[in-house]
């Protein structure tokens, strides 16, 4: 096997289309927003990458049938722009593969006519959040203003570490290669998968590319995991009732 | 020396054979099986593969002569069908060398006319097995039915965290180029070398493939390691006797 | 992206220039040094060099602009010599990344003209250093009594681990292509950054090159970092009047 | 930098040599046993391998020098057989290294006529050791009788985790090529450097290559290691006559 190996799966006609990464990170916020995005339209494949990089693994379906860890590229189609939408369950497995892996999804991109790139994310807190600010980060300055204009925050010399993985590489190599790229990370606590994050950075998303999109399913996503916190928290500080009772024993 | 060297030590003509690996991994069940076959029949050592993935290794014999590590590829021919089975001491030392060795152990199966694979392990259930379950996955779901009819289980999406290494490659990589492969993957509790899960393994793929086969010298090892977790047992739970004497006393 | 790219951003001609470099290592004593010289000279970005040795990773600006982590050449003229100044964030991420590394640095450097180099560094005592000696280490022996006139010491076999790292290649790969090397480590406990100790560095540097620099802006550091330095001690000793207070009270 | 780099320090003509290696490992076994040769012997330094394998790293000498590190080769000439001694301060970082690195020193040995190659080292007992005794393994069965005839021990398995790194490698890879291999290792507690392990592998290759040499300064070394010892005991078993003191003041 050769270190990347790409299955052209369909190349259909793509009008401008916009290269949206969502791959595993903080908070899952990413990867839940790209998925929420498959879920809701009615995407085609149209490329998967296989690659050294990743783990040797395979995973197994409903079927019992393994398929071959990969990433996968999708092409959606919406009322606002064509969406090119790369998911998949790892990032590289090393510096270099980071850099040969993303200059490889920005050739795929590329190939279909994309000249910008959106890496959703999420950006760690450290502590519960109650509003989902998304945080922004671009490429060239001239994005900052219209990214703005739908409510993307930016902060001077934030995130403070920088941006690590393929979403910070999507943004330094795609704007080496003159790709307009903006990046687009959730606050999130950073401990818990977060569906109520990838909702923010979706918002913002649709607004800006112009595109509607119905949030049901990930709100569902996010009262399950509300009601996980609710266990996590009863956990922690003991039944409310039992104590009084024993209390009132005492 | 070159990343990948392999020794052709013999090439018999056989019989459209199986390819069965057996190399380390939980409770080395695959490899406890693979070398029960070797064991049991005739078979005849025909490739070894040498690889800067394995660790820079020697092994001593029983007269002091030291052996490069290297995986082995041996030929048996049994009543049901001819099989090359494959063993060795180690894995792969990174993913992209996982990816590349699987590459070269298919090809050496396909050069001996392989065209179905067999992958044996072991899946950890964090507890002592009782009765010995083997659960399978394959590269194409034409394989279920026959592999269900000899016992063999399929489970929606398990084993949950895929299947990882050689054993995983062999169906990920062998699908891709054709192999109607499958994993056949014993339960245990993934704290014990288990030759029990082992045997049934090796039940389930000699009646697939219609071979006899006896399992006496993998019985002893099965008392031999219930000698152990006895021991182990007697040693947490403190000796059974004295304790009733102490009672009668007390 | 290949290995290495390097940006060529401007080359100007330089007169015999001496390669000081200053990428991050104990105390940051040499990333610091290095950075008070782009501080204090108007200094000419001459190169950058992308690497997959470095984190896959942007760091964002004050404008939220991403940019892909990189070394920086610069080039100063000042009274003394000119000086190609070698900045970063980073070292490699692997033994051979170091070598291919200092070996592109070298080149670039030759490409200059240079012919002389310098390795800022610090060196770790364990303790709070009081005076700021600075060891050297050099290519070749005929430096040692020039650097020694300025202050510099030598001391046999010292340091005892050897200098690891860019730094220590600046000299051996360096020493083997035929540049004039050396390392000039400040003494530093290894605990903090230590601005004290890259001025101290930087004024054997500025003697032996013979240009004036101002230390003003190194000192507000050093101050910056004393005060952390006496809140640290104070939160180890505990506050001294509430002491007294108790001692009174009892 | 290429992956590896040699030095032609010099050619001298030598008479069926035979490649000793002694890098460093269990007890330093093996670098003592080599470092001592070159010590007592009028060796000449023939070659300087470099690699990026190695950590990157210089090493100051007494002038304040720094050298890149590297391995040496030494020929030696004794009244019993040429040598070709190999030495360093480290082991290759990666499995591949070692593969490639112990590749490149056969390859210097055939060059100087080498087909004989004996790899010292130690093998860890996990208690003080009394008597020292010199456990072997041999590339080809050949080679037991004449070792045991100078006291060389040969037991089946052993040692029971294989031989690792280069002197592995000098034994697996050497015989591939046709090389009379043999690792002759020192039982050692595998806690401390131990000069008198050294002492006996040395014995029983000097035995067995028919030269005379002084271990004089060896003793001094294990007189030192010893004195170390005593004082490491001391203080786990307190002061014994303080204690007495102690006792009669009380």
């Amino acid at each position: 096997m050769d270190d990347i190996e790409i299955d052209e799966v369909a190349t259909p006609e793509l009008d401008d289309p916009v290269l949206i990464e969502g791959l595993p990170g903080v908070g899952h916020v990413g990867k839940l927003a790209a998925e929420h995005l498959l879920e809701e339209f009615d995407g085609e494949l149209v490329r998967r990458v296989y690659t050294t990089e990743f783990p040797p693994q395979v995973n197994v379906d409903g079927d019992g049938v393994a398929e071959l860890t990969c990433a996968e590229f999708h092409a959606i189609e919406t009322d606002g722009a064509d969406l090119l939408v790369l998911t998949g369950d790892h990032q590289a497995g090393s510096n270099k593969g980071h850099y040969t892996l993303t200059t490889t999804f920005l050739d795929i991109a590329e190939e279909f006519g994309a000249t910008r790139a959106f890496a959703l994310g999420g950006v760690p807190t450290g502590e519960l959040v109650e509003e989902y600010t998304v945080l922004g980060a671009v490429s060239e300055g001239g994005l900052v203003d219209e990214l703005e204009a739908v409510g993307v925050e930016f902060r001077p010399d934030e995130p403070a570490g920088g941006i690590v993985g393929v979403s910070g590489l999507v943004l330094g190599l795609g704007g080496r290669r003159g790709f307009g790229a903006a990046c687009l990370m959730g606050e999130t606590s950073g401990y818990l998968v977060d569906p109520k994050s990838a909702r923010a950075v979706l918002e913002v998303l649709a607004d800006h590319l112009d595109f509607p999109i119905d949030y049901e399913s990930l709100e569902d996503r996010a009262e399950e995991m509300e009601e996980v916190v609710g266990k996590i928290q009863e956990m922690q500080d003991g039944p409310a009732v039992p104590d009084d009772d024993l209390r009132y024993i005492g």
